[in-house]
């Protein structure tokens, strides 16, 4: 009955994007939620998928060939902490997901790091609208896992309440640092 | 777009609530919970509601009437932690609510306690069918809120996750202790 945080995360998004829209997948991995998102804004919306390595990018681009989803994707090979040479700060998007850690199937040395995270969490929330979703999956079990997910926890309880709302979602009674989401709304 | 934890948990419990269902409203204060957990169970279910306050009973007891839920209600004007004295051990409930803290119109020195408070979950979560929801809320920024939350806190994270999945949802960057949810759901 409760949900996973992964798919409790996927509903929320569903509900606050609509077709049109323009939306970040910030880490684009696997490209699970690139084509989600993609099926979301729809052909007249615009997806924007940031991923540094190449692997992801390509398995992701076939992903949307074979579901008639590229038109609306823009894949972009390079660290989201560069979000700004892509999308002007003006450009409104509605929504951004974030899946921290490695590529499930890649190089599991190559981790999101703290600091660049951040900066494109800022990046995702200066363009979101308001009502818009930024969403943020914490894996913390690597190694730098628990660095990383400290640094984001600082980061995110400290929004200010008048302009975020910032939900945590979390299983708290699992072994091994299950992943959790934060959502963060903004007002 | 995101609910509040009081919507949440309301949410999660009338998707887990059928017609017929046996349930426990373990802190009955006003009578919310109450009539929306007797609406949910129907004239074929039951709702068990506790508190130690006369005030809180009666003035549930009339909101039942106006709005026809009496007949599937039980108040009982008792402790919760006496739950086994009302209902036995093999009586199956799909779910219970706690609301923790003091009457919101009553005497604010009347609190639930850590020990009695964790006692009735446990009581709760023996009768629980597979499946069911347990949901608290914790409201904390009263004196000895804080003892409560943390006692409270300790014992869900430490409930054997084969068994029970414990949801933390939670506004994180807020001020003055928000209330915040737990939902343990019974695998």
């Amino acid at each position: 009955m409760l949900q996973t945080p992964l798919r409790f995360s996927q509903d929320i998004l569903k509900k606050s994007i609509v077709q049109g829209d323009h939306v970040i997948d910030a880490t684009v991995g696997n490209g699970n939620d690139t084509t989600t998102l993609a099926a979301a804004v729809g052909q007249l919306g615009k997806v924007y998928g940031f991923d540094i390595q190449k692997d992801a990018i390509e398995a992701t681009k076939e992903k949307l060939l074979l579901t008639d989803l590229s038109s609306q994707t823009e894949l972009i090979q390079d660290g989201h902490e560069n979000i700004q040479h892509y999308i002007a700060e003006d450009e409104t998007i509605s929504a951004a997901t974030f899946n921290l850690g490695y590529l499930p199937s890649g190089d599991k040395s190559i981790i999101t790091q703290p600091e660049t995270t951040i900066s494109a969490i800022e990046q995702c929330l200066t363009r979101l609208r308001k009502g818009g979703i930024v969403s943020v999956m914490i894996y913390s079990g690597h190694e730098g896992g628990q660095e990383e997910k400290e640094a984001v926890s600082t980061f995110v309880t400290q929004l200010p309440q008048e302009t975020y709302q910032v939900l945590e979602y979390k299983y708290v009674n699992q072994k091994n640092n299950p992943p959790f989401l934060y959502l963060i709304e903004k007002r």
